[in-house]
């Protein structure tokens, strides 16, 4: 094969996997779909377009099993080829096939896990290029999309005090040249979404870290990230990434709140949206429907990395998410706003180390999708029987519904005019029950 | 004694304990300060002057030693007297003398704390008018001042589902009414800050909760606080308390970062700061260094309630904070700012429910103001080195001594214009020794 | 009536509300079974007879919503009697009420919960006396069990440092004689297991706190309490409860395994059995499912608290326990070893303090109650497909399904013969699949 | 050279560093030892007998710098070798230079630390034979002691299940070949303890474990390490480290109460001791002080790795500990027992990632030692003075010292026969002040 053609379907590395069927939730088939119907309606859309699945290439095609006690112990075909180029090239053919026989609409992508490795900067710019055409013509003969590409400014050593937050202004400048060419090369993939994920943005002690100047600096050069989406002509949305911890003990990406109010500062909160995951939340000290509630909130829901931690681990396990009830506890805070725009699910997942074998990838995928499927077929129940959001609404009815609450959101209203209202009126009122467990319940009798 | 009349001095509470005397670090005196030497120098300013120590009215006069798990195990004479208005009035005797012994210019209370129980908003609010007379003969009496006053809206199970944030309006209509007399009290007192710490600002779950309804009445009302504020010519600041949790399972004023986003949602960012608390940070995922800095950055640091938790439990437990060091850590982050201006360290620790004597008070204030006072002088060591200081100038000393930083930093650059030059230049630069090491061994040095 | 008659029928406090029927799983009915079907054979026995549920007296008849923030927010009917032995009689005949209205086959307490308040030890002593009988003849008259009882050694200020564990002698001996009284009430209910929880026993500083001493005591004084269970013909299991913190810093009782580790030291391993609660298992850095397979693995096994606490909030919140998978994945473990023997799963829970009203005990007990239904069935259909299990036993067949297994279980060998063999075989194994993410979509396939 | 020479102070890889002296507190050499003067003798021994310091060959000449986010940061020169074996033979040159310029009395290693990457069992086993010559050549010629080996049983990806606890008879049998192996190359070496961690002696799901097969075979395989170790005439202790988490979700060696069950299970715990470390403490829920008090109570009290974590971060950061005040809290438990036996302080911490040079690795030590000697000074101080333990002496002197606490602990002693007299004497005892703060105090006013 000559370079830069790229193979489809010959010399297939999953052999004996058969592309992934709905069968319905009788089946016993552990390859096959038994809540993912891609085109079944769901209030009033299909659930492909619901929930606009995306396969991660690190953990699934980059990761070779490694953790910080021991060597890889996966031996993936891909990652023996003879040089750099052609364990990239083979990396490319497996991620496509792979993405192909899930069925699902995209992928996600950084720009060193689809390059060979790369020396210097200029390298990497020069091989993100190749792979970009190339992935370009994988994306033309298989019909999947990209849901969001982002750079890694973690990986490489020069960015052990950060990327764009860096104190070396020739690391920044590194950095800001590698999102513009990530950025470039996601706009000429059609991509969806840009994300920048801060791993590196953030400080391991006060004592050598200048908090105003990192923070100016990330503002300065994330305005300009906005400024030359627009001047390229990107249609996507620019996303950051929420996390508290880890790498870095603290990040300045914390959590969905914190982002925002950054967001505010240097004036972007119409412009930058978050990309959430269930495992950052928590990490953060948040439900992940919390995440997902705050951020429609405040206006910069973006897109999720869907997944997991385990509640006794606390750093980021990355699992397969599983849990029925907590993703549909957060669809009901997503579904009703509109659910996602150009966001979508993204298996920011990897298997367990011990999980070897190729047939995991499947089993874990198999399962992840699944898993949402049932959520959202769970809580559109919920939602079309309109339990839940009638209490929500007469709780609080008395805002509009009665002369006091309006007298309270009018326009002249003050400290001292309400609460000379409240004295002349005597008020003394008590609480009433806010019905927890009750409406707990009626989560659980929706749950598929 | 006629009703109304105060006492001061006559018939102690606190039989033998004499007022509390600087007798140096090799005292022995379990009941001397060690290190709080009020009118000594440090960086140009009275000990006392940088501290603005201030005893809390709530844990030290109101808590009988109850726990969730049992009753109180104090027996505090003031709580003994004939009726409720007698034992309010014995408790605020207390409360001066105590203040006194100790030697620290302030204390902090709520409203329903300097008030016997009120059936009915009405009786607070001549309750309190009552006390704040009373208050404010202590004060005239004894030279001790107001750091802040603030409104009990949790106590009350009217307040169970929020005061500012409750579904229903005639709720969050009390809630006003509360704030303003308290707010007006605190003016007539000459209180430095007025304090709003939402326990009960949140939610328990999201299934009955509109966060959109409730923040947005939450900055709604913090608004007319504001505006109020400056319609009574109160003087002092408004501060907000963070706690990420508890009593609630989610709390809006989760952090400084959020509650700076909130604030700037509402344009109230330069209106409003923050209290700052070391036990609340550390529950929120933060250091209280951590805290401190990112308030000063953000412009909204006001004041702190020094205590702290134990890493162990994940409740609030107000401890009082005898660790030098990690208070010194907070000190060099909050004195190059230029210290407290209206805010000061207010004792929001409570004795352990075990350390049921009237002693026990006073070994808890005096080591807590000790540990205060060490720092102080150890941070004041670290600063006046310079080391931690220049090292960190010269970490970032790239950004206006180099071309490259100045460009980056200059009104025309763009994401492509900084991307082009580093392409031009073939920048690859490495990573440096961030010395996180040496520097921790330089605060280590400077610990007194 | 008069005083030591009790009532049943007359009166209800529970007005409208009809006992708690089986509808199936369609049922739109809030207070109505959808799982729950006692009479419903499941691996081979009726569903109340694997779950053995009970209804905690505590939460649900003692406290009225009170939390370290706020006071009370529900108004119980039974609380507002004319006197002490009045208001615990009353809340005695709602408690058996509600215990039939759901149809639940046992209740639990604590001494303090079913009588009035004592002032002495002497009076706590006569009332358990009086209120045992009444007890006795409730569950004579309503067919309801008494699945435990246990004596509060921790409300009491007495207990501030501990019961059996206590550094005062005098205070021991009440918490002796407590337990004595209380395990004899118990023996005359039928009580079919005693539990201890050491909610006191454990420190908050080991700078007063003398391991050796207290946890050589609390050694002793269980031992006796075995022997004494033994003397009286006592039937039942003698329950620790593990909890690793809350109220102390620190509880002895920290998790199965040390309770393990501790009853070994003083010969009470057959003798003491583990009353293990999902809240206090997360607390502890455990899953429920852990505990679970931990006591069932070290023989000790006892009985269930079932309830649950959120992830985000580190204190016991004691919540009602929805998460099916979460008990599925705990009842695999458990439902294998036999399942539940003398222990059943009691409902330490309570409604959130928002949630005060007499209908909300309705709704979250009967959500409980489904969701332990639920999960058996669940479980059920795990075991009867047996893949998982197949799956494990494959795993470890190599240890007696080869030569080199059987060799290194036999009793000859020693790290020199195992040694020796793995070089003169010259052994180089690698690893195989571990399989999670297939074996968790196992979980979920089996979810009802 | 030829190979199995060793070299000696020609060629330092350290240039420019000298000999780490003691120059005092006052000294401002960052590269002298402030309070760490190994011949001061402190409560009757030498400061170096008391702390027995170790340096760690893993963190400090093995690691890169690299994290589960990215590469490498450091450059060492020994890693820059020709071929594996030359590395090998620089990385030992540089650690004895390291160790010697330290001048700390002991080092501790793991096998494959120590040795070239090995392709097989046998491989490792023949690399380590000719490494454990080196380094007792190296010992010779520095005098630098051996505190313990260990045996890397999770590296290698054949453990990724577990090494003892491997459900493979095969890979158990090479984790025994290699303990066989290092502990016999320990032996040779004059260690003076053998340490197992159980990094992979865990689970990651238990839907593919089975517990009772793992600690059985981990409890069997330890009964023959202890059989071993006698048979080879091996002097010093086994030792067991607690870690709750990480790598595996669970690890069988939770803390050491749990280590402490097992070994009783296995009749072992005469036998071994454990292995503390700070950060594992912290993450297991438990304070480094009440570790080692555990360790001290139940007579497994061995060695210590000296570190810390980040109470921020959930994981194992691995630190330079300079927290005096809490390793002062863990030496008044450790001293009053006798202190350290055979076992040492050992530096099990790296330098930060960003701590890039070579410097830091000096800079770290020193901090690290100067803490402990500065801890030991204030220990000292507090044991002298004498009042804390003369308090808790106080606080218990009812057991000795009434005829009821003596009557309590007699033979006769039962349930019935103390609760009668405490029913006779008509007990009702309140509590007493448990003094934590001013016990807090003390602690304090001892801190050096």
């Amino acid at each position: 094969m000559a370079d830069g053609e790229i193979k489809v379907d010959s010399d297939p590395v999953f052999k004996g996997i058969d592309p992934i069927k709905y069968e319905g939730p009788d089946s016993n088939n552990m390859l096959a779909y038994r809540y993912y119907n891609k085109d079944q309606m769901v209030l009033g859309k299909r659930m492909e377009d619901h929930l606009r699945m995306a396969v991660c290439y690190w953990h699934t095609f980059c990761w070779d099993g490694f953790d910080i006690f021991g060597a890889g112990t996966t031996d993936r075909p891909w990652h023996g080829a003879a040089n750099d180029r052609a364990a990239a090239d083979a990396k490319m053919a497996a991620a496509f096939e792979f993405f192909t026989k899930l069925g699902l609409p995209y992928y996600c992508f950084h720009d060193v896990d689809v390059t060979e490795d790369s020396a210097t900067p200029d390298e990497l710019s020069n091989n993100l290029k190749r792979s970009a055409d190339r992935l370009a013509a994988y994306q033309e003969a298989t019909g999947v999309k990209l849901l969001w590409g982002t750079a890694n400014l973690f990986s490489n050593p020069r960015f052990a005090a950060g990327g764009l937050t860096n104190p070396n202004p020739e690391v920044a400048a590194c950095a800001v040249r590698q999102i513009r060419d990530c950025l470039e090369a996601t706009n000429q993939l059609g991509g969806e979404n840009y994300v920048l994920w801060g791993g590196r943005e953030g400080y391991d002690t006060l004592l050598n870290t200048s908090l105003d100047r990192e923070l100016n600096n990330f503002g300065r050069f994330l305005s300009m990230v906005v400024e030359h989406k627009h001047k390229i002509g990107f249609k996507g949305k620019i996303l950051i990434e929420p996390k508290p911890h880890e790498p870095m003990y603290h990040q300045y990406d914390f959590d969905s709140a914190t982002i925002h109010g950054f967001l505010q500062r240097f004036g972007l909160e119409k412009e930058v949206h978050v990309n959430i995951e269930p495992n950052h939340s928590t990490l953060s000290g948040h439900s992940f429907a919390h995440e997902i509630a705050t951020a429609v909130s405040l206006g910069i829901m973006g897109s999720i990395d869907i997944n997991c931690g385990n509640y006794q681990n606390g750093w980021d396990t990355d699992q397969f998410n599983l849990d029925v009830r907590d993703i549909t506890l957060a669809l009901i805070e997503l579904l009703p706003s509109g659910g996602l725009d150009t966001g979508g699910f993204n298996f920011d997942a990897k298997v367990r180390r011990q999980s070897s074998d190729l047939d995991d990838l499947f089993y874990a995928h198999v399962g992840g999708v699944d898993a949402l499927a049932r959520a959202l077929l769970s809580a559109a129940d919920i939602i079309e029987k309109g339990e839940i959001a009638k209490f929500k609404a007469e709780r609080y009815a008395g805002w509009e519904g009665s002369d006091l609450g309006k007298m309270m959101l009018s326009d002249g209203a003050s400290l001292e005019s309400i609460a000379d209202k409240a004295a002349a009126a005597g008020l003394n009122p008590s609480h009433t029950s806010g019905r927890q467990e009750m409406l707990e319940n009626l989560v659980n009798r929706s749950l598929k």
